[in-house]
């Protein structure tokens, strides 16, 4: 699958061709290639609506079924604009500004004829022809020069290939997308939802989102307890001041909500948590026995995000992180990155993350101005997770220039269904916050030493994180995840309390499971069972009740198990235990 | 113990003469009894020391051992206030006031001398020799006329009785009082803390405060699970509007922090949750059929209380309550209130929480402003409610005019060690705020009907039912509470497998064990275990090891269970269950 800028970007002058044959009075703004396609910016005179979409295609595949050729026009062609004001407005700007000024045209070399002529700076094929597999996608609404104090226009999406099977497997792609995006999903599965009044961008978890979220925390914090975290729960906001002390506040404001005056305090919505941990560890004497001190919280936090830039549950104002700071000795560094990484290791396996890569970042030794200045604690740093990644066998890729302020860092990094590169986990060393705050414990002979913060990301926040197991599973989580794990279908009254005695041994033993004797139609039922990806079906009619063997249908498979009724438990719970 | 107005008032004035007789040049301000005693406020030229309260009181008794006399000064009395600057602005207000004035003085009838005349308004007993049991308590800082702006004052706490043994009983009931103060308890077991740097009064969960959290928050979520609620998390803040239209905006805007603006959004942290369930409500079309909606969540919340009221956890600004919503059909409301109630004794049982009255509190009929005006809601609501507890053979106290505005309720009342009621548990009708936000379902003639709130308190906020728990138990909790468990002391270090072993065992039943193998005294690991509260001590020497017997020694008590290694576990799993 190429893709063809040169051919997106002829088709683009197509589409605005065929739109002005079918309309002649609309106005045009602009009309570039994109990433994967083209769009064309239209002022109508009437409402396009979408069925007008098909129009346009068609009417394209009569322009491009021609002989015509795409080509510059010469320097001193006078464009008429009377009927485009947009790009008279263009030409203007560029004159003023000495700007060269070029047009491309579709030529008719049959009848010697400029069908239609464009303010463009090139980039085209030359024949017409070879327009031949596009596809117009959609309509947007859009504001000239992307700013909404101008007028608003009618953005049209297409998208043109070389070849029909380079089409359809995009077309596919976009299928795929589309039934992979965790909006979509978490609507049709109700996981989530927004409301403008209790504020943009703040999920609201729903029953079968807080399963999920639950079934996920109850297993970061066994690791919690595996890995020796202690588990804290700090406040929601903080005081201007230590936001001050440890340099959010200059450095992260325009991240930060505006603070709340109360009395004489600025209480600010807290964009992470690391300065309330540093209280903690500030709150009484420490010694060097007590390191490391491993603080855990599935931590609140806010984020001023801009309104336009929130995304479902992948950008919000709102999260929950799994966090954890580790307070640490400078003999420590290498046992407890070790310790982190396996920590994170085992939460990436168990929810079946696949890993792109590991990152090791370090600075720039150069620029010494983006890094914290002190030579020989980045040499003993840089050296010391070096040793853990070699120690662990694990193959990293060295980031020069990348690493925090504050110290060097290992990422985990994976990719999105979508191809976006993102940070799972994370661990960072923090020489700098600790000095901020004047953190200290008494060392073995009694006298005053500073320790070492680490920054241990585990899977994130659990919006994100849902958002990516949505994308990854297109919804069809596996069973121990999945918030309808069993739906009990009764045929009819009579078989009622047989599907009640199943319902209530699952629901005993912790299963999501539900009922549905409605009078609707069985057929009815499963196809509504399916819609929210149900992972197990169970009829019960006359047949199972004489036979005691149930009949599992599962989510997205045609064979069916059968299965005593006497073995179900034990069947379900190993499934659920297996975690796949 | 019978408390002496007249008594406490006379032995402030005599606390005043030993005061001037001790430091002559001091000012004086108020100086009047209590509900349990008496203070007076002074302006001293040197610093007051807590060891000078003794020789106040060693003051006192040599002016209670005389024969003098209190008495009313004649109406034409002139007293000198040039050294007492604060009784001058007094005596000047009341004669702007045109106020009676009068002043009584301590007089000694041996030397026909008035010792000490001060201003006031009487209330005295005559026999100054009768005030022979009494206490200099406490010494406090505070302002003249209580005001902040004003210059700050010394306060001394004292107490007066009328025999010996109700002093003593009293000062026990002080000690009492102090030992089960959480706030101190808190402090001791390290389980919360405030910082300045993190907001007051938004409360730090430490660790072992967590573990108890936890436990909590685990039979709260298993109760939500047994009584079909299902669990959501909406956002913490509100916008404006949505405050607007519960009516909380209008009635409740002081107890709430101030908005957050945020783009053309006014978001506030949310004093209560009731309106984001109804969000959750209203998000689809909703069916007889699925009526009741139960839905629960561990709510934060935010109310702005005056910082001088701030109260270790009992009074908080942050705080997270158990909190449940019902929408129901007019024929649910019975069955509602039954399951509620059901599940509200099965929690407080759970916690050994001693109810001590159940309330039902109505509207009061004549006062149409203070009650929403619908007389058949009320008439079958309150009928209702009167049903279930007849059904449920509950006694209870009828409050008449005490409902809400919007609807009767059920309270569970208790009173705690200080003796303040308070309401634990709570159920309350609502049938407005379903109107004000349009919340609809389809009954089964297909024709749209209101349902009907039902606002369900279990256990409060975690935050006071932490601080009763602590207060009841005097911080012993019990064992399956404890957040410290089991602490295992070897002797030496030869001891230290055997307790380590010992340990994982434990760790891996999720016990909170710790092993304590400092270089440190026996004695004094015990004894800091003490402190601790930590409930069962397990010392490893020869003898245990030889033996493979272990001595269990429990918190408050001297006896020690003698146990099999290999019955520890299953002895300790009993002990958990048991909730005892």
């Amino acid at each position: 699958m190429k893709f063809n800028k040169e051919l997106n970007h002829s088709a683009s002058h197509v589409m605005a061709l065929a739109i002005l044959q079918l309309w002649p009075d609309t106005k045009l703004g602009f009309g570039p290639p994109t990433a994967e396609g083209f769009y064309y910016d239209f002022k109508f005179s009437q409402p396009l609506l979408e069925s007008d979409l098909a129009k346009i295609e068609k009417q394209m595949h009569k322009i491009v079924n021609n002989n015509y050729i795409m080509h510059k026009m010469p320097d001193d062609y006078v464009y008429d604009t009377s009927q485009q004001p947009y790009k008279q407005e263009l030409i203007d700007e560029f004159k003023s500004q000495n700007k060269n000024i070029t047009f491309y045209s579709i030529y008719d070399p049959n009848k010697n004829k400029e069908l239609f002529v464009d303010l463009c700076a090139g980039g085209h094929i030359e024949k017409i022809s070879k327009i031949k597999h596009f596809k117009v996608l959609s309509l947007a609404g859009s504001y000239w020069r992307g700013d909404f104090n101008n007028e608003q226009l009618t953005r049209i999406y297409a998208t043109a290939w070389e070849t029909k099977e380079d089409l359809d497997n995009y077309l596919m792609l976009l299928q795929e997308r589309k039934e992979r995006d965790h909006r979509k999903l978490g609507k049709e599965m109700e996981l989530f939802m927004f409301d403008q009044l209790s504020g943009q961008g703040f999920p609201i978890w729903l029953e079968d989102g807080m399963k999920i979220r639950n079934r996920i925390m109850k297993e970061v914090l066994a690791l919690d307890y595996k890995y020796n975290f202690t588990e804290v729960a700090t406040p929601i906001v903080g005081e201007k001041k230590l936001y001050e002390i440890s340099g959010h506040w200059q450095h992260y404001q325009e991240d930060m909500f505006k603070p709340i005056i109360c009395d004489n305090e600025n209480l600010i919505l807290r964009p992470m948590t690391c300065p309330h941990h540093v209280l903690i560890y500030k709150s009484k004497r420490r010694s060097y026995r007590e390191l490391p001190i491993r603080l855990s919280e599935q931590s609140p936090l806010f984020r001023y995000e801009k309104s336009g830039a929130l995304t479902g549950l992948e950008r919000v104002r709102s999260m929950l992180l799994t966090e954890g700071h580790l307070f640490v000795r400078k003999d420590q560094i290498i046992s407890e990155f070790e310790h982190c990484y396996k920590m994170i290791s085992e939460a990436l396996e168990m929810f079946n993350i696949q890993v792109d890569y590991v990152s090791l970042s370090l600075r720039d030794p150069d620029n010494k101005e983006k890094f914290y200045n002190d030579e020989n604690m980045w040499l003993k740093a840089e050296e010391d997770l070096r040793k853990v990644l070699k120690k662990l066998k694990i193959k990293y890729v060295e980031k020069i220039g990348e690493a925090a302020f504050y110290g060097p860092k290992i990422d985990i990094q994976i990719k999105t269904v979508l191809g976006h590169e993102i940070t799972m986990s994370t661990l960072q060393l923090d020489f700098l916050l600790p000095k901020k705050f004047n953190l200290e414990f008494y060392n073995s002979q009694n006298s005053i030493e500073n320790p070492i913060m680490i920054h241990r990301g585990l899977i994130g926040t659990y919006e994100r994180f849902l958002s990516i197991l949505l994308e990854q599973t297109k919804g069809n989580l596996p069973f121990w995840l999945a918030p309808k794990q069993v739906i009990i279908i009764p045929v009819a009254e009579e078989h009622k309390a047989f599907a009640d005695e199943i319902y209530t041994q699952l629901k005993d033993n912790h299963f999501y499971v539900e009922v549905d004797d409605r009078n609707e139609r069985i057929s009815k039922k499963i196809r509504e069972a399916q819609i929210k990806k149900t992972k197990i079906q169970i009829v019960i009619g006359d047949d199972e009740i004489a036979t005691n063997e149930l009949s599992l249908r599962f989510y997205g498979q045609k064979d069916i198990i059968k299965i005593k009724k006497i073995e179900l438990i034990d069947y379900l719970i190993k499934l659920r235990n297996e975690k796949k």
